[in-house]
């Protein structure tokens, strides 16, 4: 008994301390023999791999709102709760399409750059791999990620980590450098922008600024070591580091060079952020300075009294983070975690936390700081700022509320609280 | 002309020159209209994905040297010629299994700590969920890795660089620092070592010093996000960083701490190196400093004279990579390559170095220097201190060789160079 309180103690006073836990079982007896799949041989060996059928539940959400009539234009979102470390796998890659995934081949699909160039070219996918390539670890997240936590959408689902901010995944992704292309094909001086277009059948399309594309926007071929996934682009498609996701134009067939940006649907009537003032901003590039805790949260299993493992993800899309802090008190005090991997620009950080929980209603949140010294504000701060029913850019802290009997909800979940407090 | 044979020059002058490739068309005209894929919408969102069908050669090569009573013992190889960047897509990492992989039920399975301990002690895959975890990006080398260019296989095959360096494969492991296990449980004064077995029918096992446990060893239970493959270990694995591959335990089901090695067939009989003196080392544990170009290499399409690419991996288990350099002429010269990746300690780095190439017969090799000051060494002078027939801890400098008509080859393919060249 002492001993516990002792550790429980420790780990309440340091944030960084790794507390022994004691969950496991003194082996009094040890077993005799061998489990039975020791005693057969094993499957052979596979040219290419898949999960154990036992973790068929670590699974993308979709959610398509227009089901009955454009199946292709939704979202399937990251299970972040289930996942660990910092790479998204391939396989889980959140999904944004506009007109599903195009059925493209490889060998037929052609890359167009033209407008105010010297010399149009077109290059196919055997082209581009015999081109200088960079390899870069960067987040993508969708412009509208958390979107079940603006005021836009008061619905009761069951809303875990992944569905809730589900639509930011990380991966290394290698390819050449779009100035590459550029400086060959001979920008016009008078040039400024250009307009990414995708071979989907939404032609899904955005402007970008040559300044940002001279910076380090890459046509990636890859991810995580192999060929990009048709969902996510096969065989080409941009990466622009740290802007919201839709930019990033996948399955692209075609860069234009302008002077002017083009105005396409998906930047005016859609991803624009409309404020209280009547006024839009049409252009709001970075994903600004976010972080969420991903265990614990909605679980099916609750939580116990005692040590317990804090953990999440950090990010920004305007440099790398300076700092992540915890709070177990509705932000009355906050504690510094300990990061983890490269915590290069534009690529995210895990966050970890070793905290004690006495068994008491509390809440718990991450707020992230950036090396520009942005720190993520509170969800009332950043409403506050938009109409009602904006969604775009979401980067607000995210609370989640421990009852007393170790059921972890979503603070922000108003219409579903209520109803599941009293199931309880 | 001019501005082509200009290029050439610069890149030829300059290893870190990026160099303008003409290998794209003019599009005089563009084309009218769009691709069929643009026309139709495409398929909806999946919750699991899978790569394209067009990439299913993107493979893993099997090699089972007794397949017909024993389909489980042997290997499959990593395609390194097929992949970029630094980490490898949990589908493709190399396997190398003495027994097979076993049916595991994750929710019956234990893991043992017992021997010299004061309390031992049971853990099920939930308990150790619980624990602090640490996550960490690492190569696995099998010790037998690169076997087909020693001397014990002179057999002809097609070489591809997967299939002769294949059985390293990196990723990011996450799980519990095996050093809190043991604190918990109480390792005894007079403990040195410990054995870790697997849950496989080989029941494959291998001694351990507790100073290399206490330093980085981990209980991984995901990989690369998401929770280690079946092949890998599922439901959890030891990763020993830098270690030959084999101390990485799958299907880790027991711990025993020990005053003294076990003395284990797969570290005896097996995993052990022969010396010309007729004495054998028995334990050598970390995997030396060596790197390997991934292209070009063996490859369908012959090279086109101009500027080429090269690009490879290196990696050592006694540190973190200090240069790697390139010769392309039998190495009278070597000039220093760009490195990739955070170049952390036990953790690979992606090498580039931009070349033109003019037509004639040449070779192009590799070769990495560690933290540590250790050079990887040329095939003559690694294998003149082991008997004929050995194979393991083959960290020599991979020499390419390109004929005129632009075939790359296996410099190290005795038996099979002549037959190839005369069939040019």
């Amino acid at each position: 008994m002492n001993k516990k309180s002792k550790l429980t103690r420790r780990a309440l006073l340091s944030g960084t301390a790794i507390s022994i836990i004691p969950i496991t079982s003194a082996a009094k007896s040890i077993k005799e023999g061998s489990p039975s799949w020791m005693t057969v041989p094993g499957r052979s060996f596979t040219e290419y791999g898949f999960p154990s059928s036992q973790e068929e539940n670590t699974k993308r959400e979709i959610f398509q709102p227009y089901e009955e009539y454009a199946p292709g234009s939704g979202v399937s979102m990251t299970p972040l709760e289930k996942l660990e470390g910092i790479i998204t796998p391939n396989g889980l890659h959140f999904e944004r399409s506009h007109n599903g995934v195009p059925n493209i081949d490889s060998k037929q699909h052609e890359l167009l750059i033209h407008g105010l160039v010297e010399k149009p070219l077109v290059f196919k996918v055997e082209d581009l791999l015999k081109y200088p390539m960079q390899t870069k670890t960067y987040f993508i997240e969708c412009g509208g990620n958390s979107f079940y936590n603006s005021n836009a959408f008061p619905i009761a689902i069951d809303r875990t980590c992944g569905t809730i901010h589900g639509l930011i995944s990380t991966s290394e992704w290698t390819g050449v450098p779009l100035k590459l292309l550029l400086k060959e094909a001979g920008v016009k001086k008078e040039a400024l922008w250009l307009l990414a277009e995708g071979a989907d059948a939404a032609a899904m399309s955005r402007s970008i600024p040559l300044e940002k594309v001279f910076d380090d926007v890459l046509i990636a071929l890859y991810q995580n070591g192999e060929r990009i996934r048709p969902e996510q682009g096969y065989p080409m498609r941009l990466v622009v580091p740290g802007w919201e996701g839709n930019i990033s134009i996948k399955w692209l067939r075609r860069i234009k060079v302008t002077k002017k940006p083009t105005y396409t649907k998906d930047e005016t009537s859609k991803y624009s952020d409309l404020l209280v003032n009547g006024k839009t901003l049409q252009f709001t590039f970075p994903m600004e300075v976010k972080s969420v805790i991903t265990q614990p949260t909605t679980n099916p299993i609750p939580l116990k009294q005692g040590p317990i493992h804090i953990t999440g993800l950090a990010w920004s899309g305007l440099g790398n983070i300076k700092k992540v802090e915890i709070s177990t008190n509705k932000g009355e005090t906050w504690n510094e975690a300990k990061l983890e991997g490269s915590n290069e620009p534009l690529s995210p950080v895990r966050f970890r936390y070793n905290w004690a929980w006495n068994g008491e209603e509390c809440t718990i949140a991450s707020r992230a700081t950036d090396s520009k010294n942005n720190i993520q504000p509170p969800r009332s701060e950043w409403s506050i700022k938009y109409q009602f029913g904006h969604l775009y850019h979401n980067n607000s802290i995210q609370i989640w509320r421990i009852s007393s009997k170790g059921r972890v909800f979503n603070e922000y979940d108003d219409v579903a609280q209520s109803e599941r407090w009293s199931e309880e």
